[in-house]
């Protein structure tokens, strides 16, 4: 498989590059933006997986998110994938809506047609690309963190709540934590996955843990002047979830913050060192 | 005269606004952004100007300079004015240039017509955007700093070598330091002053200096990986203009660099320290 470079360029000592390759999960070519520490010159560092949010690309954080400094100093490469497959053949909200189909991928691999042919989110970003980053760059597959913003949040929980062995540390910034519960995610889940929803709940981070999923900790901040806080994202879901089956949750209410990448950037600093203590 | 919020965000604990005036100086409305740390609740703080490059708005540093956690930290005020008037009605390069016209004010009061009309950049950062921002925000105006980017490094080093009372520190990254002896500077003085190029020396850091204009010091980092760095940028000009004049000059080459974001937000907080160690 080939990667084609877009960028690379020096930044905080190391590397940020941005790369395509044609994908066999989504049938598009994908970009990503992959970060790479100074350390990596000396050998494999330990890999943070970023997932977006809604109508996001690669391109938000690596601009807005204020990573690398931290990643640099930590010694951690920073990877952030596209939030769905892009072109001109891949079928998106028929209403043109940004919260579906072109940048709304969800991180989940659709079953209902149109969406099933190239939405396979869950399998790029959970089996293609990380084969593909493993063989590709000096990253340390066994030390591996995730983190993810909004949508990405729901990405990121989802994602380590099934594969409780390959992330040494869990995060989110605001996340979507039981999207069966709202708007944007019956919309997501409904349209990609079908009115069943048990099919649902594999998606779903506060049902996966009522399920039986669990995670050995997990830290979340939210702003508390998020738009999007009561309706969409409602972290007392996650709260009582993880209570109810013993996660230690560390969730910091953030006074003051919006749903924007100032909020993120804010705390980037500190998530990334929490996972660097954890991936050490 | 009054002054439109377009948008403002909780960031590093304190506040990035973006705002919007209509200029005298200009004709036209205008945006620029200013973060307020947090400090700035509790009395004035020192303020940043930073002068953006070819192409770019307020935004391109909001987004990417990572400048807001070091201000944060240091109690810094910073500023971003726009590169130029925008507006339909702003006369533009002939050809549609990046390097004239929209986006590429120069700094400079034109002259000529039809520029003369809008493209009065240097009274309105030298003056008007400095008493609106003096009258309506908590910053303290006796410790100013200036930086800034590629042509905006050239207009940092002008506006400070002719204000010389004004900024307690100056700096630049990969600054157009001698525009009259680069192409970019050629088209851009003679499109805007015209053909006589005595009148070009007063926007020419380096003839600003042959002229016996002084700084007390000044840090300058310049990528050697820079696209533009042996055509246009040329600090070896500033390098002489210095060492005759006296001036101590800490030039950085830094290697791998090239004149994107990525290198201005790697030396951003340098930079800041820099200049706050000064504003104290």
């Amino acid at each position: 498989m080939t990667i084609e470079t877009i960028s690379e360029a020096r930044a905080h000592g190391g590397t940020q590059g941005v790369y395509r390759h044609n994908s066999a999960a989504t049938g598009t070519p994908m970009t990503f933006s992959l970060y790479l520490p100074p350390q990596a010159e000396h050998g494999p560092v330990p890999l943070v997986w970023y997932l977006s949010g809604l109508t996001c690309t690669h391109a938000n954080v690596t601009d807005k998110g204020e990573y690398r400094a931290a990643c640099a100093e930590l010694g951690l490469a920073f990877i952030a994938p596209d939030t769905s497959p892009r072109g001109d053949d891949v079928p998106d909200d028929p209403d043109g809506a940004w919260d579906f189909g072109l940048g709304a991928g969800f991180y989940v691999d659709a079953t209902q047609a149109p969406f099933d042919r190239n939405y396979r989110m869950w399998s790029y970003v959970t089996e293609e690309l990380p084969a593909l980053i493993a063989k590709r760059f000096p990253v340390d597959m066994a030390r591996q963190a995730i983190t993810g913003h909004s949508m990405g949040g729901h990405g990121a929980l989802t994602v380590a709540l099934r594969h409780p062995d390959r992330f040494k540390s869990v995060s989110a910034f605001a996340p979507i934590v039981a999207p069966g519960q709202v708007p944007w995610g019956e919309k997501a889940l409904g349209g990609y996955l079908g009115t069943d929803r048990a099919a649902w709940r594999r998606h779903d981070a506060a049902a996966l843990i009522e399920d039986g999923a669990r995670l050995p900790e997990l830290l979340v901040d939210q702003g508390d002047a998020d738009n999007f806080l009561k309706e969409q994202l409602r972290p007392e879901l996650l709260r009582a979830a993880c209570d109810a089956a013993g996660i230690p949750l560390t969730l910091r209410m953030q006074p003051g913050y919006d749903h924007s990448y100032y909020f993120i950037a804010t705390f980037m600093a500190d998530h990334l060192r929490w996972h660097a203590e954890r991936l050490r």
